[in-house]
């Protein structure tokens, strides 16, 4: 596939704003743009260097749509690797569209999503897993994911890859080699060796999938369910966190949710709070309905926030013990944190007697804590945030190892080690260089997958179509 | 004023995008950016050259922030006519947000609302209204109000204005000049000559604070309130205006409406249709706070449709006809555009008589017109399109005119013509040159105000603060 027409697309958010930049690429962008530019130093588009910039009019005819600042980047030393233009116009939507128009009837098509990514990526200026990495950091929110997609942009995982892939590709050339001198029975490759490249590989493979539990969490925001009455103070709770990171709240735009959802970093690590309906024992139809959907949260989410009234504790203690319970029993292996609020209504005696009885039913979950909080006066938010960020494996992120976040990543590497492993059991029973050099093969293409070596049209259109316009 | 620090802010829409641009303009931005940028090339910003672009991190201690392109504006070539810097990142909030916050904390300010284009005005680059222009420019939303921004931001307004003010300015230093040499009895300034001059700046005054209401209504909008009951086909009647355009309604943002308002461009210009209650007659006393709003809202309007169901006229005939002279008793100057709607529903005869009927009415009022339309066919809607755009005075804007769009400048206009009458009843009445010369700098004064010249602080507040910022 080879892109040979100009595109051309806004770049920057829709909307009205200061400035607004138009992208035009393609091999026809500067020779189309040039006779509609006018320089104010009556220098001409065309005759210009890469990487400089010109003040000047975008005229249609004789009408004059804007006062702009032209940016010229000659083929192969910009984004796309093809001649590009890029117009920096006032952010009038309306004078955005009558330039896009403009090219348009001059010559340019509405480039689709992700598309200058894409000739970036047939264009050889960035593998596949990178171009990939370029809408994780668009859609970034806090330090972890924006981490792990730089990293990933920067070719890091990329890198190891295609080390591995190349150590892989010249044992199959020599194995692949020995079958022309079948007749011979000559061993070109070292078995030695190869069982001790595939064993490294495999080493690396495993980690790479290991690690993707951690960077799928940490890409997505990882899942907390607050269980509790409405009036506990849920979202009091959540305020107060707010309010120390001075994050931003913002609703998941796009997603189906039948609860309230809100995002912030803690610790440059972005936490989805999921709200639930709590699972008070009920008769009700409508309400055990309810109760399924939280039970249902909970299942999906890492860790679980059971919120309580310190003040109602004592006479509804028993009711708490249950509905805790209930959790632990169902859930064993997840981490449950159990909050006592309203803690500052309470006397010093109570709190004592409180954590008592709560670390009494947390001790049937090794995983299950106690927190005494007050979301109002702040006493306890610090501890909260703590424990929140102990319970991700942020290890890798600060040893700034590759994780993976991809789950077509994922899926690759889980499909290369199964070859893997193919290859190593067929080492280990003597197979014949013919067999082995066919799972090496497959192992090579599902590398391949991941760098785009290997690909195909229907593979890139799913991964642009995720592209904003314009990138 | 004169502002000395260097400021830094997002200049493209907020929210996530394939592009932002974050501007740093002052003294310090380049060496302010260049220890935290390293370029691919191995260059050195601060070295680089106005008007070039530049590959690379920005990097915050050892951290990679983003891979960014870099552009250098020395001063005064800039925008601002100071050092410019403009860093085009990843448009993730988290990404915009890390750079800004970066700047800031290596001694940018955050810039306030329209300071970038403050700076402008005030290093020279531009005046005030070509400043107020550019705002006009960002928000323009259709041909009309594009135009009219883009004739202001390019200075003809105020050359016009600069002119007059500076032949102006001649005379009034002769007639001071005369005071000097008072006891002589000279005329340095000849009165014929300045009559003349007054006479031709009165000419000039008066059609551009006439263009004003041409002007304003373009730039925001013709207002057209729609009469008639809830199911007569206002919807329809909008949206087969809308099909034929292909624009785009817009709810207008951040507006107090009690209705539903919508806006489109026809031929270029933007109207805004209003819908009423109606004013059906009713002893219900909310029904009747209705009616006194759709008074309102008719005495608004530059136009009126009332819009009646063409299938109902027949039994309904006295109750229409009793609304309509309402309209036409209260609003004689107001044009009202009487449409019989579903006429796809009647027969040809009914048609006939039906438009015999309401030229009967109409007749009662010169500027009211009749038109048969079915919204549903689209029958007649390129006429209601044609006779929309004859209630708008587009001919100052086709001859490419000055047209004032700006209520600051209409009263600065109003004020200097004022004062240049009484400079000419002084002149009628032989007024000594002491005298005269008040009035003239009190007109100068009002024309300085426009440009710039005359300014202060509060007024250069009030008016960018309505910028958004970045610009």
């Amino acid at each position: 596939m080879k892109l040979n027409d100009t595109i051309v697309a806004l770049a920057t958010p829709s909307g009205a704003g200061a400035i607004a930049i138009i992208r035009v690429s393609g091999p026809e962008a500067i020779s189309i743009v040039s006779p509609l530019f006018t320089a104010k130093s009556g220098k001409k588009l065309e005759d210009q260097p890469s990487h400089t910039l010109h003040l000047g009019n975008i005229i249609d005819a004789e009408r004059i749509i804007d006062e702009v600042l032209v940016s010229v980047f000659r083929a192969p030393k910009s984004y796309t690797g093809e001649e590009t233009i890029e117009i920096s116009c006032h952010g009038s939507p309306y004078i955005q569209q009558e330039i896009i128009q403009l090219m348009i009837r001059k010559g340019c098509r509405s480039a689709e999503a992700g598309e200058f990514t894409l000739r970036a990526f047939l264009n050889g200026k960035m593998d596949l897993s990178q171009a990939e990495a370029v809408a994780d950091l668009i859609s970034s929110e806090n330090q972890a994911s924006h981490q792990m997609a730089m990293q990933q942009m920067r070719g890091g995982f990329s890198n190891e890859i295609q080390r591995l892939r190349q150590e892989l590709l010249d044992f199959a050339s020599l194995i692949e080699l020995e079958l022309d001198f079948a007749e011979e029975d000559v061993e070109f490759a070292n078995r030695d060796q190869f069982k001790e490249l595939i064993a490294r590989i495999q080493q690396v493979l495993k980690r790479l999938i290991d690690s993707f539990a951690t960077g799928n969490v940490l890409k997505n925001g990882i899942p907390v369910a607050i269980v509790g009455e409405p009036n506990v103070g849920k979202s009091t709770l959540l305020n107060s966190l707010l309010n120390e990171e001075r994050a931003i709240v913002s609703e998941i735009a796009g997603t189906t949710r039948d609860t309230i959802e809100d995002e912030m970093a803690i610790g440059g690590v972005g936490f989805r709070f999921i709200d639930t309906a709590g699972i008070r024992e009920t008769q009700d139809v409508v309400e055990s309905i309810g109760i399924k959907r939280t039970f249902e949260k909970i299942s999906q989410a890492q860790v679980v926030v059971f919120l309580l009234n310190a003040e109602k504790f004592t006479e509804l203690s028993s009711e708490f013990k249950v509905e805790i319970e209930k959790i632990i029993n169902k859930f064993p292996q997840k981490p449950i944190l159990i909050i006592a609020n309203k803690t500052d209504k309470i006397e010093e005696t109570e709190r004592e007697r409180l954590i008592t009885e709560l670390n009494a039913i947390s001790g049937k979950n090794e995983r299950s804590q106690v927190l005494l909080l007050s979301a109002k006066t702040g006493a306890g938010v610090e501890e909260l945030k703590d424990k929140l960020l102990n319970f991700v494996n942020t290890g890798e992120l600060r040893n700034n190892n590759t994780i993976v976040t991809n789950s077509r990543h994922y899926n690759a590497l889980l499909q290369a080690l199964e070859e893997i492993n193919k290859v190593q059991d067929g080492l280990n029973a003597n197979l014949s260089g013919d067999l082995l050099a066919i799972d090496i093969r497959q192992a090579l293409h599902h590398f391949g997958e991941i760098t785009g070596e290997i690909t195909n049209d229907d593979l890139l259109g799913n991964i642009f179509a995720n592209f904003c316009i314009g990138k």
